[in-house]
């Protein structure tokens, strides 16, 4: 049921304030912790702490994750420490993971020594991997079974183990010394005749992740298998944890904000746009706008080469903004359509001639669908107006020309400078457009006037 | 295993050709569809046609489901009716409903009739979906019990209505008419004592879809409730589908796609860069393109105005594409932030004030930033220089004053567009940069000219 926001607060708030602990627990029974859980979030940190004693340890930990970084600090100091270790116990591993790597280390070191020792063990573990790695979002709450078993003894063991958490959607097969043999879906579990052997139900056939691996290449692996969990093995291929596919969701959009950020040509914020902190945002953007400045200073350079030929005919400064825009959109769009094909996996580095193949006729005939009409909407408007004067045509035939060339450099640039980014170990997506669009602006003026030069004076 | 590519293709093709069906299922055996389907999807038609007869149903449909469009056309008539049959039946519900969505509507009501009578329902019934419905990719194939019933009677009903294709991972509880009462993780049944009552494991607490809901919707509902599968009901309650996560995982990168595209300055392509036809990559990027350049052309126009100031102090044409290209990457940047968080259920429309102070106190703080490098740049560079004699320091003035007034206007422009464009009912992502771009170097040579008439001239 859809919880009516403003009224639930106002009402759990009351319940808090008189300290009716059954009436709140009764108020709770009904809702999804992931409904409210953003909701009671925004409760003041005293309430907090008094919802944190009376409500169910999942819906604490629900809650928890949902506060803002300085919240969740100043609610662990209102907590006693038994109180903050339960509710760390309680949260999955991976949300933990997270949240104490936001700690300052010697801070995190005191959450984890809170923390019961298999939980300690886990926590330990999890941290230990880089960040953005698969380690760091595994999950150790998977169930392992042995292929000689056969399916009742499997299920008591999967019954007698079950872990409270995370979803069980595959049973894993492994040998003695704990070595991946096969994943299962429980659903065959369920399908089969209990006398059956485990080993009867194995195909031999499963993909992994190391823990190692960067979790957007995990997100190509699990968008090839179609799974909605995938297990994590180390070197000598024994099972450590499992993925789920809900929290790649998180990874995806993750991934995704970052690139179009970067695109957008800024700086991943890292943070919701709408509760980044004003004087970090600007930070974030004023360091890309201030390269992309001082980059576009030289055109300023540039122009100043060209000084005597704009006296002469001021009219090629009317076209300067539409020339080397055009030239600039072209290379955004693209960089953008390279980047994006790079992040999907589309292809590799090492077929570059075959994007500079592609980009080279299709700049080619998208310089020349502008240039035309970038001539005609001269040579019309000569008809009406003497600005073009003393030789619109030869004005038209420059801004054609130019345009061609521009729009075909353009888009060369732009879909080859993320490739060699890429090659030289740099994140394609800082090629934003607007990085494109600066570096075709320079040498779009430059391409402008040469033309003009040529044709005109 | 990996298997290699180019190898593992020869051998499959030299067993075709041998027509070594026993050797094929032998080779075949060992990989995962999904890691040699888009392998065996390279192979030329005939061979198709060939392997389709000898592999199993579930590697055909795995195979089928990497062709391209043209290739699955050509397949099906090589084909006799009852092996097109037999792969229309063994593909997935949501792929199968995405390649006859594809088929001229006439050779889509031939394959219907060709599907088995409870297969040509479930398509029927998903067809009947809006496109970038939930309706269209949710799978039929769940299973549902009653609260009455024990955990045994329940477990022994998935068992003999087990599915084949889609996971199990959640079994839904639904009364006699089919109204969904609660979804319940599998792994709950398997921990349960065999005599209780399903009603036992209920909590009455579950998040549904709704047919006729966009899949970007239903991509935030999964991101909010962290679930493997989601159960999608009608107008009454009743059950009559699940999504699955893993699925969603396309959608997310769909929809990032579209939007990165959008951003870049060029329709979303619908297909991937590598193999999209060129002649259709052009089309759909020269259209945004010409519109780019008709717009663009206003800042011809407009300068126009200005041609006699600018005829007088040849030096303000210097830095017009620094100052406008200033105004277009701070809207750049503001709309990119915007659209992305829109996406993401930041905000909501009507927060549209609170989005707004935020870039104006952004927006002015970054436009001090570059005003003030501006201006030392030229007061610097005039003391080593004579190009902005006479009066090098009201150019300096004019250029920073400029550059406050364009990067405010920049991200205010930026910032509001694609609210407007989603409050009139368009996509806001289609307010890409080089759009915002474009309005904001129309403007910002008027405020830029404005400021020069206002202190130079």
């Amino acid at each position: 049921m859809p919880v009516q926001a403003s009224n639930f607060k106002t009402e759990v708030s009351t319940l808090l304030l008189n300290k009716d602990i059954p009436g709140l627990k009764a108020k709770l029974a009904t809702s999804l912790p992931a409904d409210v859980a953003p909701i009671l979030a925004e409760l003041p940190v005293e309430q907090l702490a008094a919802l944190f004693r009376g409500c169910s340890k999942e819906l604490s930990a629900a809650v928890f994750a949902y506060l803002e970084h300085g919240a969740k600090h100043k609610l662990l100091k209102t907590l006693t420490q038994p109180q903050v270790a339960a509710l760390l116990n309680e949260l999955p591993p991976d949300d933990r993971t997270a949240f104490l790597n936001e700690l300052p280390l010697d801070l995190a070191m005191q959450m984890l020594s809170w923390l019961s020792p298999e939980e300690r063990k886990v926590a330990q573990d999890l941290l230990a991997y880089p960040e953005h790695s698969v380690g760091r979002m595994m999950t150790l709450d998977f169930v392992a079974v042995r292929p000689g078993w056969t399916v009742r003894e499997a299920l008591t063991y999967v019954r007698e183990h079950g872990y409270d958490r995370e979803t069980l959607n595959m049973v894993y097969v492994t040998d003695e010394a704990g070595v991946l043999l096969d994943d299962i879906r429980v659903r065959r579990f369920l399908l089969a005749d209990p006398e059956t052997k485990v080993s009867a139900l194995m195909d031999g056939n499963f993909a992994t992740l190391a823990p190692a691996d960067e979790q957007e290449k995990a997100l190509l692996v699990f968008r090839k298998y179609d799974r909605v969990a995938l297990p994590v093995t180390d070197a000598g291929q024994k099972l450590i944890g499992i993925v789920t596919a809900d929290d790649m969701l998180d990874v995806a959009s993750e991934e995704a904000t970052e690139d179009i950020q970067k695109l957008g040509g800024s700086e991943a914020l890292d943070e919701p746009y709408t509760t980044i902190a004003l004087t970090k945002m600007v930070k974030k953007r004023a360091s890309w706008l201030v390269v992309l400045f001082l980059g576009e200073m030289l055109t300023a350079t540039a122009m100043s080469y060209f000084e005597d030929e704009l006296a002469k005919a001021i009219v090629l400064s009317l076209f300067i903004p539409l020339v080397i825009s055009s030239g600039g959109n072209a290379g955004s769009q693209a960089a953008t359509l390279v980047i994006r094909a790079l992040a999907l996996g589309e292809f590799k580095l090492r077929d570059w001639w075959r994007i500079m193949r592609r980009e080279l006729a299709a700049g080619l005939m998208l310089g020349l669908i502008l240039g035309v009409i970038g001539f005609l909407r001269i040579v019309i408007w000569a008809q009406f107006s003497h600005i073009y004067d003393p030789s619109p045509l030869l004005v038209a035939i420059t801004v054609g020309v130019a345009l061609v060339g521009i729009v075909l450099w353009g888009s060369l640039m732009g879909s080859m400078l993320p490739l060699i980014l890429k090659r030289l170990g740099f994140d394609p997506a800082t090629s934003s457009a607007p990085f494109v669009a600066t570096l075709v602006d320079v040498t779009g003026l430059i391409i402008y006037f040469s033309v003009a030069l040529a044709i005109m004076l």
